[in-house]
């Protein structure tokens, strides 16, 4: 049979054995975070280096080259135009990238994120140096190819990687207004809840018990069990694909709020994956729109919802009924400690008011040294000032809790960190959107009916996949591009309100 | 640089990328089993099918056959020679059968095996028999095309996939005398049975003490848990690959000596995956020489091991601690309960003594069933013929006990049946040969120090792997071929003696 789109055919089918073959890639990898005993390792990396290879020789195979020229010309809908315009950003930046390269940069980011393990834990910012001054040269090599191929600066073409068509004027206004703004609501948030009444929980807390919790919390919030799992592991994320989605968490007997709230963060990200739209899976347009947008879902279920009084007045007897009656659990006690701000070393464990001031440090710090305009030699007394200036925090000598606290420069994950509070931005960005459509939005979340929100959330952001650019889906979901003034508004409100 | 063996070279490295794909495909089939929600399922099917189709590609690819023809002139050591045996074998039956007949059989099983799942339970033998017919027709079919390409019958050519060189005159033999003597075997100790006391095991037994009692007995059994696991499945198994076993089981709580002796059974699976020789890993050399070999591994752990009054001595007192003291766990009492034998209609619930009855009627319908001797309606009525013959049970119109039980005919594996009884042979021969090399072997079980059977499986079976044919394997390890005889004096020592 003839079709009148042939190029575009051939296209589709390579891009559904990718997605089927990476189905098997992202199944190992959860399994190898959440399984794997430790001698199955070697063989693991091995099995995953063969399919990596593969697939990049699959996206890198000169047919597809000339058929997406030709599908360019062929009578495609709006939908076969959103694929082949995100099939062409797959294919451009994978064949900007030799093969060599490729396995260059897989072997130096796991020389040094192994070793960092280690050297985390003992403090040794000097034996991570040269592995890591390793991993930066391939990161500049590969950022100046990607660079001279899409056509933006070196950092960008990194970013790129994540959040496609960030640029960082962009990123330069909406965190140079936050740089203002933050400290100071920082200090007004600190000096009104010194003055608040607050009741520390009574651990231990049974992990069985937080288990039946987590999963109780994640089901409230429409979370398909039939199409996913909850499972452990040391760093909880959100793997598998999106017709199983494997979530992890990781539990602590002396408290149950970080798993639970982390577990309420990874619910977002599965949703969003459970919700692309079905019918197109395997095809690049069925894929979650962008990091940021991915981070804005995760942050919409905890930061937006979880760090909600309503909500939190609905899980208060839930966490009761986990661990047993408890002064603490009140719900006016337990939202306190849910939004309790403290400016502390670690981003992983900072509250929603203080975290976008890791990510400007680490952007002000990882772009420079992309551009190479800094060394890593450089890191930590870069980090220290800015600890100092933006949360008054003395890190000196600590790279433990600094410098060499998150896995991304490890692996060379240049680029990402933006993605984060780019996504909070646009958490509080589509809440307001909700309360424009839905004025009643707050009781409703405060009387359990989280309908609104989940509904909202599908019909503008999980079921549009990558259908549309980032800006366009933003101004389709809210009226507008990314604007952070909904984010400053959310916190003024939440926490001086 | 050049090599003295380019061809051979090449296809070695073939092999090991199969081999690490392979890898993916192994821990998504346990996963499939073990983890996969429900909704999961259409997507992993087709991730699967996809690697198949990929692997079978890369195994037909035509440069493998000059490179196979050219390195049959290089200059190989006894190892290489060795090793492109077992390649030439996989490479030649891969290349009998066209992609088309690989892609309908995986389909007709999925199709027949997905019903029979509902069919079986329904007890409904005629809406399984459309399904059935068309495996059948196809296994017919691919039996026609490998038995021209290797010379042997067409039944020969399928089992052979299982139990590579077996022949039926050996299986005829083997069976023809076992046939004779075991149903009068089986009423002597019957008999003798019926005047033995005999005290049950009092549940329920807690699902956390069963676990723990298992992976305290896999522990004692040698099975390394730093490369390994133990999960939970509907149908036990051993999967996953040499570097990482995934062993399952499944639990009950009204019964805990099946899971318990089910799981001695994988465990002798997972030793001998855990000791294939490392530094050949990848090289079809370094797999499990066959089917019946890896049998008598579980069957030398489950069987001779698990049923010998010196190892269940040992048993004891664990049961006692796990579930707390009962009359039924005294060691006299419990090795009655693990040797009891009695006839019933299920394969899988078979004892040591009935078992081989149950693979013998398989035989004798699948073989002509393959050769075209008799089609798949004439089926029931040579069940319950048999059955009566073989057993003395009634077992007509009950189709879920009978021809359904067992998922190899709806999946098309014909052949393997007889690997079970040809295993359960070797263990016998292979404790034989142990006896005498290590005289105060049975007083060594008994003292708890199994170190003996451990040390012979590892030198004689497990470090082997493909090295040799089966014939040569057994020669080499107990100064014979398959002698049946073994098993014979082995029933008649346990259950007469």
């Amino acid at each position: 049979m003839n079709t009148p789109t042939p190029a575009y055919d051939e296209l589709s089918a390579t891009y559904a054995r990718l997605y089927r073959l990476g189905h098997l890639q992202s199944l190992a990898g959860w399994d190898q975070a959440a399984n794997m005993p430790p001698k199955g390792n070697d063989a693991r990396a091995a099995a995953l280096a063969e399919m990596s290879a593969l697939l990049h020789r699959m996206r890198t195979a000169p047919a597809l080259a000339s058929n997406i020229e030709r599908a360019g010309h062929e009578p495609l809908d709006e939908l076969q135009r959103a694929n082949l315009r995100e099939i062409h950003r797959d294919w451009q930046r994978s064949n900007a990238l030799p093969e060599a390269l490729v396995q260059r940069r897989a072997l130096a980011a796991a020389r040094c994120e192994h070793a960092w393990r280690t050297q985390r834990a003992a403090n040794d910012w000097s034996a991570f140096l040269p592995n890591f001054r390793e991993v930066l040269a391939i990161a500049r090599e590969e950022a100046e190819l990607l660079s001279q191929r899409v056509g933006v600066s070196r950092y960008e073409a990194l970013m790129d990687r994540f959040e496609p068509d960030m640029r960082c004027a962009t990123v330069d206004r909406v965190f140079g207004e936050l740089r203002q703004w933050l400290p100071g609501l920082i200090r007004a948030v600190r000096q009104r809840q010194a003055g608040e009444a607050l009741v520390l929980p009574q651990g231990p807390f049974a992990l069985d018990a937080q288990r039946r919790l987590c999963e109780q919390v994640i089901a409230m919030l429409g979370f398909d069990f039939d199409a996913g799992r909850l499972d452990v592991s040391t760093h909880p994320f959100c793997g598998g694909v999106p017709e199983d989605v494997r979530m992890t968490t990781r539990f602590c007997e002396a408290d149950f709020l970080g798993s639970l709230l982390g577990t309420v963060h990874e619910t977002g990200h599965g949703r969003y994956e459970q919700n692309l739209p079905r019918a197109l899976l395997g095809q690049p347009v069925a894929d979650a729109r962008s990091m940021a947008v991915h981070e804005s879902q995760s942050l919409s279920f905890e930061m937006q919802l979880g760090g909600h009084p309503g909500f939190v007045a609905r899980l208060a007897p839930m966490v009761a009924a986990a661990f047993g009656d408890q002064p603490a659990f009140e719900a006016r006690n337990l939202h306190r400690l849910i939004t309790r701000v403290k400016p502390g070393p670690i981003r992983v464990d900072a509250d929603e008011v203080t975290y976008p001031a890791h990510i400007i440090l680490r952007y002000e710090i990882e772009r420079p040294l992309v551009e190479g305009d800094i060394e890593a030699d450089d890191i930590p007394a870069l980090w220290d000032a800015k600890m100092m200036e933006l949360l008054g925090l003395d890190t000196r000598g600590n790279y433990r809790d600094g410098p060499l606290q998150d896995v991304h420069w490890p692996e060379g994950q240049f680029g990402y960190f933006p993605c984060y509070s780019l996504g909070a931005m646009f958490a509080a960005q589509w809440f307001a959107a909700m309360r424009r459509g839905t004025p009643d939005l707050d009781a409703r979340i405060a009387a359990g009916d989280f309908a609104a929100v989940f509904d909202w959330l599908r019909d503008n952001i999980w079921t549009q996949a990558s259908r549309w650019t980032t800006d366009e889906l933003a101004i389709r979901a809210s009226g507008e591009t990314l604007n952070p003034a909904h984010f400053k508004a959310h916190l003024q409100a939440r926490y001086l309100g």
